[in-house]
């Protein structure tokens, strides 16, 4: 059962830099972590029901199961990759593992 | 540029009545949405932050741009959804249009 990483990122205080430091660091980190099968990412663009914006950016990164994920993110470049998701998200921001239907 | 509808749906009380009904109505409901293109859905299994699982499942609406999401939503097909959403989703469930990178 594919098994998914989803990061919910929270509005950052400076949106260039965010965006700069999420392209050219943290997720090329992300998208070379072992057993990882599919990478997809976006930017939240509006509150259909009429809340709060309460995130900005979101990424979900597929596994075969919950064992591929473990490694994954017990591996070196999974490590890296957690100590920048440190620096670069935002107070608040998720991250969530999910099942896939 | 591919745009998404994303539903973060908050823990139910009644987990089993919620999945019949998401299962035999909703999904059904959505599934059949003019121009979605694509439909993925899972059910949230751990929080790795330490924080709440705040969310029980998630539902990802995929369609082809901005204006194929609105026609989708707008429809005959589109607006029964959204009624049955009203029905069954838990309160501070969210709902929130995404550009895919």
């Amino acid at each position: 059962m594919t098994v998914k990483l989803v990061v919910l990122y929270t509005p950052p205080s400076d949106p260039d830099a965010f965006e700069k430091h999420y392209r050219e660091v943290h997720a090329p980190l992300a998208t070379a972590v072992p057993g990882l099968q599919d990478f997809a990412a976006g930017r939240f663009a509006a509150a259909l029901d009429g809340g709060e914006l309460s995130y900005y950016r979101y990424a979900e990164l597929s596994f075969a199961d919950q064992a591929a994920l473990e490694a994954g993110l017990g591996s070196e470049q999974g490590q890296k990759t957690a100590g920048d998701y440190q620096q670069i998200a935002p107070p608040g921001s998720r991250m969530f593992v999910v099942a896939v239907d």
